[in-house]
Order: structure tokens, then sequence, then C-alpha cells
């Protein structure tokens, strides 16, 4: 299990890679974000980005499938108080694969509660074409390293 | 349809209201946030915030599918840019009723675009007990309204 202790500010890290596909797109959404240019294949063809695109909170979930798959389910993780500087910069469309990184920009205990500390993280989503498509700082809460038994 | 113009600084806006289900978040989990806390109900009973809560990317969705039934179907919007200070203020847990509101902080026409104009709004989740549970800001594109012809 790894603790807020073992975050270091400068680490680096890939996690992995998703390719997206139009049934995913279309799916996220018709239940969370029906705008036509996310959700009718149609209406996005004729609409602003000429075709689907992927809802932007729809990128910054697959980029958080993506760090927990690779990173979190060993670490103990206990949420984030939020995120800064959200930018989508690119469009996210059907086939395309995208590739999540992080990098460690700052980490502090916490000054309330002993069994915590906090790092910040600057999160990526890259296409196959090096673009960036998505960047957001995000604070995570980890439990600091347990003291050994007696 | 509602357009750039239509949109002034100081309006408030109510989206209504969804009830989040266990389901619901633990569907969300499996897919996007597999995080125990999110995705594993026994674990969840364990963990940091004992017993199921829903993933921030998910209640940002969630938000945001309220937000687009009620305001963006019939707006021309054109996609965001992205958000500033996404704050997650409180648990969501199981049974939960959300309601969603905006208002408007600023609106600029685009200076390098004629056909396109921006507003900034700032957008809550409030539970059944009355606590804002997210809050972000985040920018819009919008087009304009088109000149009558002739």
């Amino acid at each position: 299990m790894r603790y807020w202790e073992d975050f270091q500010v400068g680490d680096e890290a890939g996690h992995g890679t998703h390719t997206i596909t139009a049934d995913e797109i279309v799916a996220f959404a018709r239940e969370y974000d029906p705008q036509p240019f996310h959700g009718d294949p149609e209406a996005a063809a004729a609409g602003p980005f000429g075709g689907l695109i992927a809802s932007g909170w729809q990128t910054a979930a697959i980029y958080m499938g993506l760090y927990v798959r690779a990173l979190m389910l060993d670490t103990a993780g206990m949420g984030s108080p939020g995120v800064e500087e959200l930018r989508w910069l690119a469009p996210v469309r059907p086939g395309d694969v995208l590739t999540a990184r992080s990098r460690v920009l700052d980490a502090w205990p916490s000054e309330s509660d002993p069994g915590r500390g906090t790092i910040v993280g600057e999160n990526e989503l890259v296409n196959q074409r090096g673009e960036v498509v998505m960047r957001f700082r995000a604070r995570m809460h980890i439990a600091r390293r347990p003291a050994p038994n007696g």
C-alpha cells in the first residue's frame, strides 16, 4: 500500500491508455451531457465541431479511470477537495487514443489531521498526435503511513 | 433558441433535481473511478467516509445533465474551454436529492470570432439539507444571435 510519504514533489508517471469509441461518447452523453455534439451523431456532423466529441466531463472521468487503476487502487486515498484550472484544450473524437500522465507539484501534511497529507498533481490526457487534450491540477488527500506497532 | 445575447450578468436559475441511487454510484465508479469508497459498498462501509459516496466526477456530470436538460438544449452552445475552482464540499451519498442552480458572473463577446460570445457561470449542486455539495465556475462558448436577413 502506498501512503502520502511515498509521493515526492517532481514525481512523474504514466497511467496507461484508453481508446474512446463513438458508442462510449454517446452513452455518456445520453446520461450526463446530452448536448447534440456529444450525444447525437447526425446533429454533431452539422454542429460546431463537425462531428461527435466527448463531453469534457467524460474526458475527465476517463483520465480518472486510468489514474485510479494505475495508482490509486494501491494507494490509501481519502478523496479530493477539488480541482484548479481544468482545461479542455482539444476536442476528443471517436477512435482517439488517450494516454494519461501526471506530475506531483506540491505535497504537505495536514495541520488538523495527523493521519493525512495532501498532494497536488498536474494531470494530463494526451492524444495519438501528442496533443494535450485536457489538463487540470487536483488536490488529493492521502493517509499517512501508520506508525509501526510498538 | 437562446443565444449569447440572452445571458446577462446576475441572471440566476434553478435547473431541477436528481435523486442519486447506490446503483448509479457503483455503476459510474466501476467504469470511471473504481476507488473502493465509490465502487465497493462493503469496502466503503469500512473506509474513510463510512459508506459509499459518489465520485466527484459523477457529481459534476449529474450537475451537467440537469443544466443541459434545463437550459442548454435550447441554447446555441459551442462547448466549454474550462473550469475554475471546482470544489467538492460535502460527500454525496445514496438517496441524496441534488438540486442544480447557477448564476451568470461575467459575459463578453469574442474578440477573434464575431459569431461567438463567452459567459462565466457559477454552478452549484445543493443537497436535501441545503448543503452545497459542489461548486465550480465554468466558461461556456455560445453563438451570437444571427443578424436578421436583409
